[in-house]
């Protein structure tokens, strides 16, 4: 077996598997089932058109309450000479869908009715009088819905591929039919296989590695309309891998066999599929993705399944799964897939991407003033929170070495387009009371989408146009105030509104027990303790900068200066991992992880806005919570944070 | 009981049940379950924010496969100058999710290294060499996964009110939780009820009505994320209905009693909620769907269930679910429903509209060059195919009476948006091989939407733009000629292609074994003979209008001659029904219910295309169609078809 996989352009593996289903016969609709019409047809996939056997109405029915009479027995009718109708054999109380009497051809809704006894006197029960009244004459066949005005028996109800609504059940019932013709439901298993991987709920031990991909595949599986059955997890045992995917073979229409596609040591999949049948492709140029297997395992009673290896890292299963199963199963079903809404957004930062390889981005996306913006979210294949957090997906196709910032992307969207213009973007400096913030804001009918770039990064994102806000914290060293000085150089000529958001400690995160006796700056530089910083940008790390410039310390002296990581959380996690004896950070974050937090400085966090995005009413649910006491409360039972001064205005516009 | 309904308007209805809910204490998130998690958690709803309990990974994890080192021991390397290390203590080989050893803090790809034995040759196992050379420093934490990449314990991992897609049940799973804590699903029950129903599967006799609400009603439930339960028919009886209203609600989120709503002899639903609780609504203007009410139940066993009463009308039914069943499922689930798109599209037709009711008006949509138009379909509260056609639905709102043609409408869409591109928008004259198309058409990824409006009305449309092509078939009485005088008249300045379609009979239509021995158009005059006729600008009004003129027949004498439908098959269904005697139409229509059909004369049916729309592909699948044999195979198989010209060009751009 090779290291070095030979990726194959998408397009190319996908006629290849298209080629290898076509010759095993599987290229086409599953087999066709008749099924009761019932709520549980709904979803399924009409596999013949449906022709109406009877009309709806079947009969000339009323259309509403009231009595049925000849429209020629009216004709004289008018307001000042009305014309008196006896109740019998011409004349006659009728529901609204109760069939109109042979010799009846129009109905007087029960409203225009006098209904009267025989003196001439209105009656109470006006359905049963003895004679009708009546001051206007009706053309024939008024307020009658007249046999077919529904549905025409023979006529086209549904086409084939239609994928039923609920609507459509209504429809085919209403034409006669009480079972329906649908495609089978494709059977998938998913083989979760490796010896690192454990089921959730146990202990999680280093080296450990929680399975979830087969619960995420299951779930698409069932959200694309088949049946998933999950396998447990196999450890990596060539002849135990073999004989679950020879048995799952043989009982479904398609096997995901999770991870082993790769080459390493331990990665049999490609020879398990090669043995068990035919490998096709191993590695499609798709990042993230690269190593999918596809091949065809020989069933044992005869005949050929198709197999899927997909990737281990989740990113890339579940795009795996958006790419090769969802499109393959809604063929099986005889529909097309469900396609995603598409929009066009405005690039908010320069990616880069290999050339050899369609690269699925993920972004996440709002409304700025009139410009749909995107912005890209972490690239790595085990992230998958970067699918969480993902409003949608671009595809940078092959050839293309990367897109500027400003560029216009093809967006497809994970969420309705609505949610978008509902979207608060904030770009700038991470705080963790902006998840408290998303939360509250959720319940105002808001969504609070930040991307962490640091505080001067996000000063730039509002030059550009390309944020609602920015959370900022940078020190003028001269004046000693926050962010004044900073505006006016990076926003000159946008007005802005400048508010206090939290007061916030920043001190030295520290293991428990702080094992290095760290206790200030000038411990950094000290042998044998290694730091981890902020990204260059960051207010934390201007922070740092100006004091160790004021306590005349090198950062060459400061192990770990270049190691950078972008938000508190992930310098909290860097101490605590122990790849760093400490970083500088806020206390909510040594809180969170359970670290020793050496208070250094008292800071202020503010928020920036352009004074453009105040007007409208998108940013008021923000205003409304900075004033709910509730939600101050629960900012202030963080650890480190003064909310003593939220909502002060700075400058204003 | 009133006969009529006060209808209040919908805002103050929805406050009014809110209100009750509020006093009843059911105005809040259903219960709290937790769950596994597995992919049956798909789609439920958190009814707690998910905190990360672990990172992920949990440790430092390699993120290739290669040697695990350290950044120093190579730090001198250099393509000229390389560094051998031994595989050992400080060397050594690590696959992809493999825990970085405590003494390492990088990783060297595999295809990075040169894998040696003693002597400094190559070795097979490139796995397990005796050495490694390597030929470039690394910086450390190189191809490493750091602890927390992707999630850092106690982060946010999702909110409340969460709808769980595939890849949050991965995120949920990686942070440490094996359950989650969702909200119950709501059960609702739906009673269908009325003496005239009668479930699908039988023999439908007049009077009869199929009862398949309920079905619809349950499909719609099941895909809001609640749990239906269907009652049996229940027929129009007061203590029946009542002892079923009171076993739902005491054993339900929610009760829909559908049909009784309204104010006819037997509709039993108000007074029954009355009796049993509270009715709260009798009645909102709503269009269609007035007789909506709103109600609560006492439960047996102490509290209250809210019961909505649906109109028995499917387009009614439906909406109402729509309406008030999809967001108060979505309230009790603690999401907020998911919201259709929403475009913007120019109304192509007048309507008019009730200026008390919020109108809910079923369209055809569809792009016809830069814009988007939508065409208003039957309005009758019946048609349960306009729901089917739709491709969605504009509220017209109170206060407003109606809508001109070319008015900017705000349209929900049933479809993605993408669908609507891929859309052929034909109006003009109705032929029933024009389903045939559409069936051969969706094969080929185009959408075949047709309003029928007659010949001359597609001239019209095509003249302001509103549809891709017309079906036409007008002759000229002066020239014999069909179509050409129309276009030169209609469509002056508008370059068109104009292509045959068929060739077809056009007769009349009567009951089989033609009991009034109907020979000829003299016939129509004829006492005792009843007459059904096509709309004005219908091509058949247009040939009919011709030949009575030429034979001398006054329209004055025929009975019916102001009765007018829409279609072919319309006519043929008021044949078959005994409401008219005869109607003119093509022998596919008289072929379709079994009807004796008396030749007349043979027509030519054409399709109009302007030059514009022959540009690009959106109509080339059209002509495909147009040269597939098995498709004019089909079309000829049909009573009354010549294709013989079909794509034979009259004349050209």
């Amino acid at each position: 077996m090779s290291v070095y996989l030979r990726d194959i352009p998408l397009p190319e593996a996908r006629n290849i598997l298209k080629q290898a289903l076509t010759d095993a016969g599987l290229w086409k609709v599953l087999a066709e089932e008749e099924i009761i019409l019932d709520e549980n047809a709904f979803g399924r996939v009409l596999t013949a058109p449906v022709w109406a056997k009877i009309s709806s109405p079947n009969y000339h029915a009323s259309a509403m309450d009231g009595f049925a009479i000849r429209a020629e027995d009216i004709s004289e009718a008018m307001p000042t000479q009305p014309v008196l109708l006896k109740i019998g054999s011409n004349v006659q109380y009728i529901d609204t869908g109760d069939p109109l009497p042979d010799w009846a051809n129009t109905v007087v809704p029960i409203e225009n009715v006098e209904a009267v006894n025989l003196e001439g006197k209105p009656v109470e029960d006006i359905r049963h009088p003895m004679y009708i009244r009546l001051r206007a004459a009706l053309p024939p066949w008024s307020h009658v819905r007249p046999m077919g005005e529904d549905i025409v028996a023979t006529q086209l109800v549904l086409p084939a591929g239609q994928i039923l609504r609920p609507f459509d059940l209504g429809a085919i019932a209403a034409s006669g039919h009480s079972t329906v013709r649908v495609s089978r439901l494709p059977h998938v298993a998913i083989i979760p296989t490796g010896s690192e991987l454990i089921p959730i709920g146990q202990d999680v031990r280093r080296g450990d590695i929680i399975e979830y991909n087969s619960i995420v595949l299951a779930a698409q599986v069932e959200k694309w309309g088949g049946l998933a059955t999950r396998f447990p997890i196999t450890p990596d045992d060539y002849s135990l891998i073999c004989q679950r995917v020879q048995k799952a073979a043989d009982e479904n229409d398609l096997v995901l066999l999770n991870a082993g596609s790769s080459a390493g040591s331990e990665d049999f999949s490609a020879r398990i599929v090669s043995d068990l049948g035919e490998l096709l492709v191993h590695g499609i140029a798709v990042r993230p993705g690269h190593p999918v297997i596809l091949g065809m395992i020989r069933r044992t009673s005869g005949g050929m399944t198709p197999i899927i290896g997909v990737p281990g890292y989740p990113v890339s299963a579940a795009l795996t799964g958006e790419i090769f199963v969802e499109p393959l199963l809604a063929f099986w079903r005889g529909c097309t897939a469900v396609e995603p809404v598409e929009i066009s957004a405005i690039l908010a930062r320069k990616v880069t991407s290999p050339a050899g390889d369609d690269d699925y981005l993920r972004v996440v996306a709002g409304r700025v003033g009139d410009r749909l913006l995107a912005a890209p979210l972490p690239r790595g294949a085990g992230v998958i929170t970067s699918l969480v957090r993902a409003d949608g997906i671009t595809i940078i196709p092959r050839g293309v070495q990367g897109l500027e910032a400003g560029d216009m992307i093809k967006v497809r969207l994970y969420r309705s387009p609505e949610e978008l213009d509902r979207t608060i973007f904030a770009i700038g400096s991470h705080d963790m009371t902006l998840d408290l913030l998303a939360q509250y804001l959720s319940g105002r009918d808001r969504r609070l989408v930040s991307a962490n770039v640091g505080s001067l990064g996000g000063l730039v994102a509002l030059r550009r146009g390309e944020a609602h806000l920015a959370g900022s914290h940078l020190l003028d060293p001269q004046s000693g105030e926050y962010n004044v000085s900073y505006i006016r150089q990076y926003l000159p000529g946008i007005p802005v509104r400048l508010i206090t958001w939290v007061g916030r400690e920043q001190g030295l995160l520290v293991p428990k027990g702080n094992p290095k006796k760290i206790v200030s700056l000038e411990d950094l530089s000290r042998k044998g303790v290694s730091f981890i910083n902020r990204q260059r940008g960051a207010g934390t790390r201007v922070l740092l900068d100006y004091h160790l410039q004021r306590l005349g310390i090198s950062t060459a002296d400061i192990r770990g200066y270049d190691q950078e990581e972008y938000t508190h959380l992930a310098i909290a996690a860097a101490v605590s991992s122990g790849r760093a004896d400490c970083g500088l950070g806020i206390a909510a974050a040594a809180k969170a992880l359970d670290l020793d937090f050496i208070y250094l400085f008292q800071e202020r966090y503010d928020l920036v806005i352009p004074c453009q995005y105040l007007e409208g009413n998108l940013l008021s649910p923000l205003f409304e919570v900075m004033n709910d006491p509730g939600f101050r409360q629960a900012v202030a039972a963080q650890a480190g944070y003064d909310v003593s001064m939220m909502g002060q205005v700075i400058m204003e516009c």
